[in-house]
């Protein structure tokens, strides 16, 4: 996502910051497992869920600044996820991204404790940035559910049972809805409670989030089929052309919901544009 | 510790709940993952992080209800370590309390996942349930410092360092604070947060966790020592003599600072008394 690298370049400086002078604990035994973490943090991810926050912030009329810890937090839970479900016990991937996955640069030791060690950190970076935050609470809990056994991990979990049949187009919905579609969702729905929205807001972009991961997954799925993977995928499914129909209605639907929003939704829009021109 | 059972009875039930009714998705295709959770949960484990919880409530006059979800957050915390300390990857153990470890009942896969899950569960918990107090945020925080890379896991990171060499008095003490000590500290010094305790009490308990979980470990040591156990082991360091000497001085540390609280702190009391009639 190129486009939108003036918007994440502040956000680039604030996390390296983060873990390099705010939460890394003296221990210099600790140097290179903190590296291990790095090298997933920054390891070439696109930040789609650091910059769904920061555009969401935008749209409410608010400083993006506000939101760097709640994007921050998002991006290593998204991070600790891919770590483990690199290991050879989950999808044994040698590489991401271009780069050899964490568990073979630093052991499968270091790399589940690094996973893990992201999800507490995570935790730890909300609760600090918004500990004068009147929502803190709801905040820290709405990742908190995005995260486990009622988000993303249950997601996983329906995942890995679906290797055994295959999903009909409802319980294909629902994997995704909570395997990636979950932490979509709170890096808008989070944000929106950052920024202190109000309730008509904050419904329209639950139903914003919502649309977008769902055309974010639609779109993958497509580019997945023209290389050939088509097992759990909307277009083995459904057929091209069936496949293509739905994302553009979908995506139509999110430019619905960001017309009852008063704020700059520009950067919003642009990035369900951008999704459909990657096609 | 089943001098305590009165005491941990209701919190049982309390946790018990928690999971089937209060967090519990509606999926039924996750049941079974679900019931993994609650393998290692219910495994036969001491409790004795949530008893602290529940005695220190007692100590400043408090409900021990209202430490129930910190109690409760620090023992999903505990389990999911243990899930994944006896993964192949890590110590690769077979069985734990007597019983065999979550992978070899739900496969490693479901294992690390369920590891995963726990731990959202237990910063979800503690969000939910505190949404309304004035320390939340600092609960919270104080939760993920203890498990994260500042805590438990870094502990987990220097012991694993540790095995390529014998480690002296101060790094066998720094492992064990960190590994240890961090999550018995903070089902010490979360309680005081959660009853409200003065920054006096606050001190006080947080110098009687340190001390109550050093004298666990080294009591733990003397024990494993009678089976043979001293690689990394304050006996095989000091020799027994001096390792009880070292335990009754720390008890007596643990002892004397109770007496600058005005509460009851017979229960506390009677923890470092178990501990010392345990060897």
């Amino acid at each position: 996502m190129n486009d939108f690298s003036a918007e994440l370049a502040p956000f680039e400086r604030y996390f390296s910051d983060l873990l390099k002078f705010e939460i890394r604990p003296p221990a210099t035994a600790l140097e290179n497992f903190w590296k291990g973490m790095e090298y997933s943090l920054f390891g070439g991810g696109k930040r789609f869920r650091p910059l769904l926050s920061l555009l969401t912030a935008k749209a409410l009329g608010e400083d993006p600044i506000m939101v760097y810890p709640l994007a921050a937090a998002v991006e290593m839970i998204h991070t600790y996820s891919l770590i483990h479900d690199d290991l050879p016990c989950l999808d044994n991937d040698e590489e991401r991204r271009g780069r050899p996955t964490n568990h073979r640069v630093y052991g499968e030791d270091m790399a589940l404790l690094a996973g893990d060690a992201l999800q507490s950190l995570a935790f730890f970076v909300l609760a600090e940035a918004y500990a004068k935050h009147p929502r803190a609470a709801a905040v820290i809990k709405a990742v908190a559910r995005a995260a486990g056994p009622q988000g993303m991990v249950g997601g996983q979990v329906l995942d890995m049972l679906a290797d055994m049949e295959a999903p009909g187009e409802e319980s294909l919905r629902q994997i995704h809805e909570l395997k990636t579609g979950a932490l979509i969702q709170v890096a808008v729905t989070g944000a929106a409670l950052v920024g202190e929205a109000s309730k008509a807001e904050l419904d329209s972009l639950r139903l914003f989030g919502e649309h977008l991961g769902f055309a974010f997954q639609i779109a993958d799925d497509i580019q997945d089929s023209h290389e050939g993977e088509t097992a759990k995928n909307f277009v083995g499914l459904l057929g091209e052309e069936k496949a293509n129909r739905l994302l553009r209605a979908v995506s139509e639907k999110a430019f619905r919901v960001l017309e009852t929003l008063k704020g700059d939704t520009e950067g919003l829009r642009s990035l369900v544009e951008f999704n459909l021109s990657r096609l």
